[in-house]
C-alpha cells in the first residue's frame, strides 16, 4: 500500500489550474493572486513626518525656534526652514525644506513670545523617509498569495484596484448509499442522515472555492453512474463519500472505471482512509473519500486542500507544526500512519481528545488540529513533539 | 495611561449583543451558534458493523459458517444467526440478531460448499454500538460555538436543519483625513492612498460580519460630524481610522463628544496604536483608530475582533500561544508594551520579520502571527518563551 505522501505526490503531478480572472481589489478576500503586484510610487511618497511636532534643524533644537508655517497633512509646505526656526507640522505631513527632524509636540513649550522651546536634550529625526517602505516598480505582492486583510491593504496603497485572481474551482460532491437520508428526515432503524456532503460543502466553502452539490447517489450502480458522468462534466474535482470499501455494493471504483476515470489509487496506508480512491479523468479530477465523517474530513484536508491550492495557483505553505505534547498518546496497531484529533492549547501543546474512532461524528467538534503518529509508532510520549496541522 | 488589557476590559464590559435569526444549517459556516444543539436521535442508531465482513457468534469464529443472509447497509437483518452460522455484512449496515462480532472479509476465505472460513484465531468485535458517540438528547453543540465544518456535519446527523445563530453585526468604517484619497486615485506629493479602510473592511468579513463602509471624512468638523452621526444611527459599532494623534487637525474625540458620545479612553500604553480611543453612545460603541496600517491593524486584532465575538455571543477564546522565539529581539524604548508581525514557523518557533514601524504597510504582508513583548522589557532572548496572536 502506498503512504499518504506517496499518494499526495500523485494527486499534485497532474498539471492542472483553474482560469484566471480580474476583480475589484475589495472583493478579493481569500482569493489567490494570479499576478504578481508591483508598487506604482514610492512609499512614503516623501520624506513624512512621523510625529505631530515641529521640524527644524538638528543643529538648533537646544534654541529659541520662531515659527513660521503650520502644515497639516495633505498641503505642501511653502517656507524653507531656516537657522533657529521651525514649522509646526502634522503627522504624515511633508517635511518642508531646510528642516532635518521633527520635535515632538509633547516634548516643546511655547513661549510668551511664540516662539518654540525643547524641553528635550536629543531626539530621533522622526521622519520616514521617501521609499523607505516601498520603492517605485517594486514588487509588494507575489503570484500564488492567498490574500488576506493586510494584502487588501497592500494593494489599496500602490493604487492595485483591479486584481488578477485564480477564478474558483467548482468541486462537485456526491454521496452514496442507500442507508443515507438527508438531514431532513428521521433515519429508521437502518438509516443514518447525511452529514458527510454537507461538511465537505462546508470544507469546500472554507477554501473560497464553489461546491455543487449532487445528491446521494443510492446503492444503484446506474444512478452512481450518472451522477458522476453529471460530475465529472460539471465540475473541476468530483468528491464521492462511501461505496469504496470491500463491501458488495462498495461499486464506486467499478463505476469510476466505466466513467472513463483513470483510478491511480485506490487504498493508502492511512488511518482513517484507507479505501480512499483517486482518479483523473480529461481535465477533471476525481476523489472516492470514505464514508466515515472523520475518515472523510480528515482525507480533505491531507489530500483534497492541498489539490484545491494547486488549481488555484496558490503558494502558501499549509501549515504543519512540530510541538510537543502535553500527554501520552497510546494505540495498539501500528501497521498505518494514523492522524487523530486534538486541541493546540494556548501554550502551543498538543492534547489529545475523547475519541472513538472515525466513525465518530462529533469527535472533530472540540478539536483544532489533526496529529500525526508515524507508521510502526505505537506511542507518543509526554513533551515528544509530533506534527499537527491545525483544521 | 492604561496598559492594553486594562483597555480590553473597558471594552467588553459594556452589556452588548446583537440579535439572533434562525437560518439554514448549511449557511451557517463561519457564523456563532445562539442555542444549543442536542441529538434527537442515539448515534449510531442501532448496532451497526465497523467493517465489511461476516456478522457471527464470538464463540464460532475458529469453526466452518453456514452463510445465511446478506445484509446490506440501509437494510433490516431478516434472520437471526445461529449456533456456527453467519451473515455476510456490509459496513454501516445493523447486526443482526444472534450475531456478537463481525470477521473482516480480508480475513475470511469462502469453502467449495459456499461456507466461510476465518484465517484468524482472534478478532475485535468490530461492531459500532447504539449510541456510543452519541445518546438521544445529549447536547451536542453549545451556543457560543463559532461554527466549522466539522460542526456542520454534527447539525447534519441529529437533523438540525434551522439553527439560531447570531445576527451578522454592521460595522461602520470611515477613514478621515484631508491627506487621504481613494486607492483608484495617483497621489500627489502631500497625499497618501486610503489602504486602512480596505484593510478593516476586509478583516470585519473575515468575521463574518457585515463592513459599511462610510466613505473618508476630509479634515473639516462639520463633515467628520456628519459622517459620525449616519455611522451611529445606522451601525452596531464604528471604526475611525486616523484624526486621534495630538495634530491641530486630529479633532476625531472632540467631534465623537459633540456627537453624544462617552469617550472611555483616548490612550493606551501600547506601541503600535497609542493614541486608540474608545466610546460608547447609546446601543453603538466606537473606535478611533490611528492611521498607521500597522497600528490600525494590530488594534483591531487586540480590541476590535474581541468585541465583535463578543457582540456575537462567541465563546471561542481567542487563540495566544506562547512559543520559543528563534532569535533575538532587541528594541530601544520600553515604557509601553509592543506587538510586532511575525512569523510562527512550521517547527513552532516565532520569527522576526523586517519590520520598519507602524507606517509599514508592507510590514505585515509576510506575517502570520504578532508578538508581544511586555512594558519595562528591552530584549526577548533566543528559545525565550512569548506570547503570539495568530493572525
Amino acid at each position: 500500500m502506498i503512504s499518504i505522501q506517496e499518494a499526495l505526490n500523485i494527486v499534485l503531478k497532474k498539471d492542472y489550474s483553474v482560469d484566471s480572472e480580474i476583480i475589484n481589489f475589495v472583493d478579493s478576500l481569500h482569493r489567490v493572486l494570479a499576478e504578481d503586484v508591483f508598487s506604482d510610487i514610492n512609499m512614503p511618497p516623501f520624506n513624512k513626518s512621523a510625529m505631530d511636532g515641529f521640524a527644524c534643524r538638528m543643529l538648533d533644537i537646544n534654541n529659541e525656534l520662531e515659527l513660521i508655517e503650520t502644515i497639516p497633512a495633505g498641503k505642501i509646505p511653502k517656507k524653507t526652514v531656516g537657522v533657529n526656526q521651525c514649522s509646526k507640522i502634522m503627522t504624515g505631513a511633508p517635511i518642508p525644506e531646510g528642516a532635518d527632524c521633527v520635535i515632538m509636540v509633547e516634548d516643546t513649550k511655547i513661549l510668551n513670545n511664540g516662539n518654540i522651546l525643547f524641553l528635550k536634550d536629543k531626539t530621533k529625526d522622526n521622519i520616514c523617509y521617501l521609499g523607505e517602505d516601498i520603492t517605485e516598480n517594486q514588487k509588494v505582492l507575489s503570484k500564488g498569495t492567498l490574500i488576506r486583510p493586510q494584502h487588501i491593504a497592500i494593494m489599496a496603497s500602490v493604487g492595485k484596484t483591479k486584481v488578477l485572481v485564480a477564478k474558483k474551482p467548482k468541486i462537485g460532491i456526491i454521496a452514496t448509499g442507500s442507508e443515507i437520508v438527508e438531514p431532513g428526515n428521521v433515519p429508521n432503524q437502518s438509516q443514518i442522515r447525511n452529514s458527510n456532503a454537507y461538511q465537505l460543502i462546508s470544507q469546500v466553502k472554507s477554501l473560497a472555492a464553489i461546491p455543487n452539490y449532487l445528491g446521494i447517489a443510492i446503492d444503484s450502480e446506474e444512478d452512481t453512474y450518472q451522477k458522476i458522468k453529471k460530475g465529472l462534466e460539471e465540475t473541476d474535482l468530483l468528491l464521492l463519500t462511501g461505496g469504496v470499501s470491500m463491501g458488495d455494493f462498495d461499486f464506486v471504483p467499478k463505476i469510476m472505471q466505466k466513467a472513463g476515470v483513470e483510478i491511480l489509487f485506490d487504498k493508502i496506508a492511512v488511518q482513517p482512509g484507507k479505501p480512499t480512491t483517486f482518479g483523473i479523468h480529461k481535465k477533471a479530477s476525481i476523489f472516492g473519500l470514505p464514508g466515515n465523517p472523520v475518515s472523510s474530513f480528515v482525507q480533505f484536508e491531507l489530500l483534497v486542500k492541498p489539490l484545491i491550492y494547486k488549481m488555484m495557483g496558490c503558494n502558501s505553505a499549509l501549515p504543519e507544526l512540530f510541538l510537543p505534547m502535553k500527554n501520552r498518546y497510546e494505540r495498539k496497531r501500528s501497521e498505518r500512519e494514523s492522524w487523530f484529533p486534538v486541541i493546540i492549547n494556548s501554550e502551543g501543546f498538543v492534547e489529545t481528545l475523547d475519541y472513538n474512532g472515525s466513525a465518530h461524528i462529533n469527535g472533530l467538534g472540540p478539536a483544532n488540529a489533526i496529529c500525526r503518529i508515524e507508521l510502526g509508532k505505537n506511542c507518543i510520549e509526554q513533551g515528544e513533539r509530533v506534527y499537527v496541522r491545525p483544521i
